[in-house]
C-alpha cells in the first residue's frame, strides 16, 4: 500500500546549512503550519527523511516532532507516521484543484488523413521506400554496440555537433566523392527529418520551394513551422521545366530552394547536370539558398560518380544525408553539412532542439564506418538491390498493359508507376487492398491536385517472390480497368 | 584517381520503361545534348551504368554510343570514356556557379558567452549536475543493447511516440508514485530539452513564465523560439514569494508557467506543498496551462514520497522527466506525459521535429527498466549518493566561513551555496580556476541581474576524495576575501 505524501516542509530559512537544534526544527514547522495553512490530517516527513535532509541524527528530529505531538500540534499514529492534529488551530485547505489541460495548436487539415497507418497483416507493400531488414548488417551492428557501450567517456558526455569522430569519418567520405566538407562544418541528426528542422531554426526562412511532389514528412514540417512553401512541379518523365520553374522562383522569392537531387522521393528522379547547373545559376541570380537532399546517392552502384549540387555549387549548397535508408532505420542518424557561415547556428538551433543526440549511437555508427563494414555492406547491399531493380523491370515489362509507363531510375529503392488519367486511383488502390497488395498515393506530397495519377514501386523492401506476386496482381487488376 | 563525374541523362520521356532501341538511345542522347547546351568534354555515362539503368544488354548501349562517334557527336579516349566531341555543335556552358550561404538568424546577444566551454583538464568540477560515471551500470546497458539489437522487429520501424513496451512500462512506474499516467499519453524525447520544445511547438505559445533563475538551456529554447519568458524570483532559502508570484502572473498572462518543482536547477529547491497547491489554484483562476519538470524526483532515497504537480492537479498538468540525470547521460531519453486534448498534438509536433527516436535506445532501456535493473540501480545509486550528500554537508560544515550559507536540498545531485553579496564572484571564480577547481555561476540561468550571489555545489559527480579537496580549497579562497 502506499503511503499518503508527506508534507514538504522548507527548512532552509532556519540557520541555514548549519545543524538544527531541537528548538529550531519546531519553530520552522510551527511557522511552516501557520503560513501555509497546514490541513489536519496531513503527514508530516518521516524522522529518517527529515534526519537525513537536514544531515542531523534522527534522535534530534524525533526529540522535535515529541515536543510538537506535547504542544498538541501533531498527532503520532502507530506505525503510520505523525499528522497534523486534527484540533489544531490551522485552516483547512481545499484539495488541489484539477487544473484544465492547455490549448494546443491545430494540425494540418489533412494530418489524419496522411497519418493514416496502412496496418495489413501480411500485406506485400509494393510503395515502400524501406529496405528488406534481411539485408540489414545485424550482427555487425550488435558488434559496434558491444564495443561501444563499454567505453566509460561516452556515458556522461554528449556533443551538440556530433561525436568529433563520426563527424571526421563522415567528412572522408564526402570528400573522396568531391563533395566539400570538413568535419567542423558537419552536424548529426535524428534522421534527415530533424535535419531540415534544424535548418529551418537557423535560418528562420518564412518561405520555401521545393519539387511538387516532395517529401511529405518535410512538407508537413514546413507547414507545422508556419514557412509558406511552394511547389515546382516536377514530372519524373519529362524532369524539371527549366522555364516554368524560373518563373515560379522569380515570382514568389524563396528564401530558401529545397531540392532532393538523387533518386527523389515519391517519384524517384534524378536531376540531369544540366538542370543542377540551373539551379546553382538561379540561386547566384536571385540570392536564394540551396538546401540539398541527397538520402539516395549511396544506394545503388555507380551511384558514387553522381553530381550533387553541393559538388557542383561548392560550400554555399547546405547538404543534408541519412544513414537510416542505407544502413538501419532504427540508428536515426543523419547530418546537414554547413559552411563556416552557417554551422554556429546550425549547432546552436540543435543544441536548444536536443542538447544532443545518443553518442552511443553516433559512437556505434562511427565503429561500424572505422571497421569498414560500411564498405562492405553497401557493396553486398548494392548487389542485391541492383539484382532486385532489374527484377522489377523485367516483371513491369512482361506484365503492364498498354498505358501504363514507369521511370527507370536505375537506382534508389523506387521508381513511379503511371497509369492513364482516366482510371481512378483511389478505387484501384482499394481493389487492390482487398487482395493484400498495397500501394501508396502519395497524394499528400503534393501541392493541391495532382498532376500525375500513378505511385512509387519499391523494389528495396520486397524479396523477389513478393515482388513477383505484387506486380501480378497488380497487373491483373490494371487489366480489369484499361 | 577519382574519374570525372559522367553527364546525367534523363532517358524516361522516351518510351519509359519498355526497352530501348539503338536508335531511341542515339536520339535521347542527341536531345539530351542540344536542349542543355552540353559542353564539349563532358563525359557520357558508362556502358555499363546505362544498360543497368535502362535494364537493357550493354551491347545495345554500345552499339548506340558507336553510332553517336560515328556521326562526330562523341569522342571514345581509351580506358578513360566517352565523351561529348570537342567540335561539336553545342555552346559551352559556363563552370557552375558558387553558391553563397544562406543567411541565418542572430544568436541570442549571451549566446556565446553561455556556450563557452569550461575544458580543464584534471580540475575537480564543484558545480556539475551530472553523476559519477563509475556509479553507471554499464555492463548491464551493454547486455540489454546486445540483446536488442539482434530484434530484427526493431530495424526497419521506428514510433514517432515511442516504442510501446517502453511507454507501457513507465506509466506504470509513475502510477505507482501517485501520478495519473498512461501509456497512450506518453511521449519519449531525446531528453528533457526536445521534451520542452516539442511542448513549445504544440501548444504555440508565445508567453512563458519559469522560475528565475532557471534551466538556462531552457531559457535559452524559449529565446530562440521567440517566446517572451517571464521570470518569478525564487531563492532557495524562502521559498515562493507568494504575493510575488501572483501579481506578476496576473500582470504578465503566460500562456504556460513551466517549473521544475523537484531539486530545481541550478538552485537546488524543492517546492512545499503549500506552494503547489497554489500553483494549482493560480492555475485554475488564471487559466494558464502547467509544465512540471520532475527531472530530480528519484534521485535520492526517500524522494518517490514527494508529490508532484502532476499528482496534485491531475493529467491536466503536462509532466516532463528524464533517465539522462539518472541512468545514463547517453542514453538521451526523457519523456513528456500529456492528456486526450494534448497528446496527439505533441505526438505530431514530434514527428514533425524528427520523425521518432532510435527504437534500438528505446527498447534498450526498456529492457533495463523490463529486468529490474533500473530498481536495483537506483537503490545502489540512491545510497551512495546519500552518503556523498552527507559527506558534502559535514565538509561545509567544518570548513566554510561564517556569512557563507548553504540549503539542504536532502537529494538531487546540487545544493546551492551562497556568500555574502560583497563578493566579486567572478574574481572567486577565477582564484578557484587558477587552482584548478570549477564553479558555475549560472548567471544565464537568471533574468536579468542576479538576485543571489552563490553558486551549484554539486555531490552527484565528485568522489568523497575530489569533493573533499575541491571543498578545501574553496574554503580557504574564500577565507581570504571574508
Amino acid at each position: 500500500m502506499a503511503r499518503q505524501p508527506y508534507l514538504r516542509i522548507n527548512f532552509n530559512r532556519h540557520n541555514p546549512g548549519r545543524s538544527l537544534a531541537v528548538n529550531q526544527i519546531v519553530t520552522a514547522v510551527k511557522d511552516q503550519m501557520v503560513t501555509d495553512n497546514v490541513a489536519p490530517g496531513c503527514r508530516l516527513p518521516p524522522v529518517r527523511v527529515l534526519a537525513h535532509q537536514l544531515g542531523i541524527s534522527k534522535n534530534t528530529v524525533q526529540t522535535a516532532y515529541d515536543e510538537l505531538v506535547a504542544q498538541g500540534l501533531v498527532e503520532s499514529k502507530q506505525r503510520v507516521g505523525l499528522f497534523v492534529a486534527s484540533d489544531s488551530k490551522t485552516v483547512t485547505v481545499p484539495a488541489a484543484a484539477k487544473v484544465p489541460p492547455p490549448t494546443c495548436i491545430p494540425l494540418p487539415p489533412n494530418y489524419t488523413s496522411s497519418r493514416r497507418r496502412q496496418t495489413m497483416v501480411n500485406a506485400i507493400d509494393l510503395s515502400s521506400v524501406f529496405i528488406d531488414p534481411e539485408l540489414l548488417p545485424r550482427a555487425r551492428l550488435a558488434a559496434c554496440f558491444r564495443t561501444v557501450v563499454k567505453q566509460p567517456k561516452l556515458h556522461v558526455a554528449y556533443d551538440a555537433q556530433g561525436i568529433p569522430p563520426l563527424r571526421h569519418i563522415i567528412a572522408e567520405r564526402l570528400q573522396a566523392r568531391g563533395i566539400d566538407a570538413r568535419a567542423e562544418d558537419i552536424v548529426t541528426t535524428a534522421g534527415s527529418q530533424q535535419a531540415l528542422d534544424i535548418v529551418c531554426r537557423a535560418l528562420g526562412c518564412k518561405r520555401i520551394a521545393t519539387e511538387n511532389p516532395t517529401y511529405e514528412h518535410g512538407k508537413l514540417l514546413f507547414e507545422m513551422n508556419q514557412i509558406e512553401t511552394i511547389g515546382l512541379p516536377l514530372d519524373p518523365f519529362y524532369g524539371v521545366d527549366v522555364k516554368a520553374w524560373e518563373r515560379i522562383i522569380i515570382a514568389s522569392q524563396p528564401a530558401l530552394v529545397y531540392l532532393t537531387t538523387n533518386y527523389h522521393n515519391p517519384t524517384g528522379y534524378s536531376y540531369s547536370t544540366s538542370e543542377l547547373h540551373h539551379i546553382l545559376n538561379w540561386s547566384q541570380q536571385q540570392g536564394f539558398g540551396i538546401l540539398e537532399d541527397d538520402w539516395g546517392s549511396e544506394m545503388l552502384s555507380f551511384s558514387e560518380f553522381k553530381p550533387s549540387l553541393r559538388a557542383r555549387g561548392g560550400d554555399g549548397v547546405l547538404y543534408i544525408n541519412t544513414f537510416t535508408k542505407k544502413l538501419l532505420p532504427a540508428l536515426r542518424l543523419g547530418y546537414i553539412v554547413g559552411n563556416p557561415c552557417t554551422t554556429p547556428v546550425l549547432v546552436a538551433s540543435k543544441a536548444a532542439a536536443c542538447l544532443g543526440l545518443s553518442p552511443i549511437v553516433e559512437a556505434a555508427l562511427c565503429e561500424f564506418l572505422d571497421r569498414g563494414y560500411y564498405d562492405v555492406h553497401l557493396k553486398q547491399l548494392q548487389h542485391e538491390l541492383d539484382r532486385r531493380y532489374q527484377n522489377c523491370l523485367q516483371l513491369l515489362r512482361q506484365t503492364m498493359p498498354e498505358g501504363v509507363k514507369w521511370t527507370t531510375p536505375g537506382g534508389g529503392p523506387s521508381l513511379w508507376l503511371e497509369i492513364p488519367a482516366w482510371v481512378d486511383r483511389e478505387k484501384l488502390r482499394a481493389s487492390l487492398e482487398a487482395r493484400h497488395v498495397m500501394v501508396r498515393l502519395s497524394d499528400d506530397a503534393f501541392f493541391g491536385t495532382p498532376h500525375l495519377n500513378g505511385f512509387r514501386i519499391g523494389y528495396a523492401l520486397l524479396s523477389p517472390e513478393e515482388m513477383q506476386q505484387g506486380i501480378a496482381i497488380l497487373a491483373e487488376e490494371l487489366k480489369k480497368v484499361l
